[in-house]
């Protein structure tokens, strides 16, 4: 069984990254600088926002931190976006989702210029995704091939099943594994709450991604030997023996299916720290778009 | 066996809207304006188009050709879209496809105001249906949905197989029926040529939709008992028994097929006569989404 380090290969790409800023700035170009907008101060937001910008330091990367209050109008954040569109010092950036519940997402997601748009969650970056035309892929599924063509896992021809049809996780793995492109040419399945033959499904399975949000879902006898395992879910679970009370557990019963796996990614340390350093890559492609077309 | 007749559908649909056009001209209001640009003189673009302008007619909307010889130049036509982008006349238009080989589809596509965008071509109108927000979807994938709906055929939970992943055909209808919808909610499999094990999985399928493009693949030993065919192929084979001298072949072989479905488009009649319905609706939509903010 080997294991897919995503912390590791995380690691790797920023090391990456950081030369290719390096050369930058020993050009004497400023180097690429990521905003995130972050409303409110929910917890978990706050972890994820500023484990982006730390990473942002780490590679060289400017960032900037635009934290607005909880009570901030639809009209004040979309004004913010604005001016994130237009200024050309700011290659790309990021709204933290969620959002107060005041402000529609749909419509806040529609006004990042879809060229700064370094998630990739703008209809314009999905629907050229779609369509295979350069764009910025969302970070998750970017980051779940990067693993799979670094550990050099094979999918073409292969019988993918992934679970879950969320709109940035289940749905573009789904649509890029099926794409003619590296990582692609599989046969995918899209299975949700409504498959009703799951196990059937998986226990054929070459490769499995786990994206539905159930703690420890999928178990040693839905899958085959040999097959490969990507896991993204990541829940909190009380664990009296943990200092903190909790434990981070993933949608894959690991224990179980590691044994019959021939590549699988841990939780921690697996999908997790791949999205940030695609969030960074892309970011990279952005400030490159920028002064190319300059 | 139940036929699913597009032919009789598709003039439901153009009854329908033509019922729509007629209240709309009763309060004094311009009808739906359609546009089409036909480049060079291929045969069956002109027949295509033709018929386009036709079903324009036949439900009461306005409609514009332009016909442009097969030496414009690119910039010409970028020249023309502008000008129908801008036309408040003109609720959608289409760029007739294929293009001669010295222009760039994609760079025609995107071009497009994605507003006017009736052929739902558009990477932002692509994007929007993959997200599930309100778009135009493409037009044969949507003249699928409205055939199952029409039919009452039960989509929910069941194994769909999609033969083929073509940009307007394969990836959306793959796309669709996995959402969360009405003609949704299925366990979709996206097979293509890279697939290993076809067979294995269209006998398994509740719903089959071929649209690969040759002529007769799918036949009866490939399929269960009670199975729902969707053919989307339509290829001209040779046929010395026909007036013409060919005959029109869909991806599916039919009369072997027909004995185990339980509902089975024919070719021609099927999809075909519903793309050009869809075309209308969404026209209609267009000329709504208009009126509505003005």
């Amino acid at each position: 069984m080997v294991l897919l380090d995503g912390k590791q290969t995380s690691n790797n790409i920023k090391q990456e990254i950081a030369v290719e800023v390096l050369k930058i700035i020993s050009k004497g170009q400023r180097p690429p600088h990521l905003a995130a907008i972050l409303v409110g101060s929910d917890g978990a937001s706050m972890t994820y926002v500023n484990s982006k910008v730390k990473a942002c330091e780490r590679v060289g990367f400017n960032s900037t931190l635009i934290k607005l209050p909880e009570n901030t109008s639809e009209e004040k954040l979309l004004n913010e976006i604005k001016h994130l569109n237009q200024n050309s010092e700011i290659d790309g950036f990021i709204v933290q989702l969620p959002l107060p519940k005041h402000i529609d997402e749909d419509k806040v997601l529609l006004a990042v210029d879809f060229n700064k748009d370094v998630d990739g969650f703008h209809p314009t970056n999905v629907g050229k995704m779609t369509l295979e035309l350069p764009c910025f892929l969302p970070a998750t599924p970017f980051g779940i091939l990067e693993l799979l063509e670094r550990y050099k896992v094979e999918t073409s021809g292969k019988n993918v099943v992934i679970i879950g049809r969320s709109h940035i996780v289940g749905r573009p793995m789904s649509i890029l594994m099926s794409q003619k492109r590296p990582q692609g040419n599989a046969t995918v399945t899209l299975a949700h709450s409504r498959t009703k033959n799951l196990k059937e499904l998986t226990l054929k399975a070459d490769i499995i991604v786990a994206a539905l949000g159930i703690p420890e879902f999928l178990t040693e006898d839905m899958v085959k030997k040999g097959v490969t395992i990507i896991d993204v879910g990541i829940t909190r679970v009380k664990d009296a023996s943990k200092k903190n009370g909790y434990a981070l557990k993933g949608d894959v019963h690991f224990e179980g299916v590691a044994k019959k796996a021939a590549f699988i990614t841990p939780v921690p340390g697996g999908v997790g720290p791949m999205t940030i350093a695609m969030l960074l890559k892309n970011t990279l492609l952005a400030y490159k778009n920028t002064t190319q077309t300059k």
